[in-house]
């Protein structure tokens, strides 16, 4: 934090964890401010996360992206979103992405460029989520879900999503943002 | 759910609440896929959020936009972000955008414009995020923080939000999704 910003800043002098999951652990901090207010905060401790852009075409040779459709157990709904998932302990988040693109989609990707990085909510949670995009992609078999995955992979035309986007099943805000970063900004220069 | 996503679902036979606080709930809840499959998942069960992208110009004239400085307990780190909150039980999202304007950063808005709805994270949350367009700014006072709430408001040129987006202090994934979707499509027809 820079010197300039401490009156911004909060210490923490106790964390005892609540709960803990497959996709996180919660924790209970207590923090006081730099002008003596002191309250705890409800913090999740969660690996990061990876989102995979996978430019292809449709049969017709129309500019098209790789999705997959689920059923999320949090908004209880059927989505169609990017390939995406969690990166292991020690893994490289391009490593992540080409697993999951691999495991959800069944393609390999001859070409993995960094998207952007961005925190998917730091008022609670302390991970970041990577978004790649994904080109010369290879089918080199099918999906190879977890246990407790049921999703199903489709290639969707660049202009539905975009005509779709922010309704229906095109409501995933890391989607969203994925997509509006890939059309309006583009890789990073290489 | 569509009949022919029917393969895609989950059946819900037991929930329990595992921890609550101010921001969410916590709840494990056993489910069993079309296929047969039965797990647990841990669910947030959430208020609704609210962004607001707050329109103006810096004193040259040049456009900007209002946005809060603050630090994040979750990240624990400083984030330049769009005013965003809570909308509370019954209230109406506009009016919780307008409400959060005037707190964090002491604006009203003459006009609020709907520029999406997405969900933050329907892997593991329930709830959704609004983002609003606020135009025709009046200064109508100071901000009015929560106790714990330590924030500052500050006008950012649009071209500066634009060269630093996805780095250092512009990593909020709402806020990203916000200003991209605000510089490349903009509000929905009125």
């Amino acid at each position: 934090m820079q010197g300039t910003d401490a009156h911004l800043g909060w210490g923490e002098h106790a964390r005892r964890r609540i709960a803990s999951c497959a996709l996180f652990e919660l924790y209970a901090v207590e923090r006081t401010s730099a002008r003596g207010k002191t309250g705890e905060f409800w913090v999740l401790d969660a690996p990061d996360w990876v989102n995979v852009v996978p430019v292809t075409t449709t049969a017709d040779g129309e500019p098209a992206l790789i999705m997959v459709r689920q059923f999320r157990h949090g908004a209880e709904l059927i989505t169609t979103e990017f390939p995406a998932g969690l990166v292991e302990p020690g893994e490289d988040p391009a490593a992540a992405a080409a697993r999951e693109l691999e495991e959800e989609t069944g393609c390999r990707a001859g070409r993995l460029t960094p998207l952007n990085t961005v925190l998917p909510n730091p008022a609670f949670m302390n991970n970041r989520s990577y978004t790649f995009l994904a080109e010369d992609l290879t089918r080199i078999g099918g999906t190879k879900l977890d246990e407790l995955e049921a999703l199903e992979p489709r290639i969707v035309p660049v202009a539905e999503i975009e005509r779709n986007l922010g309704t229906g099943e095109y409501v995933n805000a890391l989607t969203v943002l994925g997509f509006l970063w890939y059309r309006s900004r583009g890789a990073a220069p290489r």
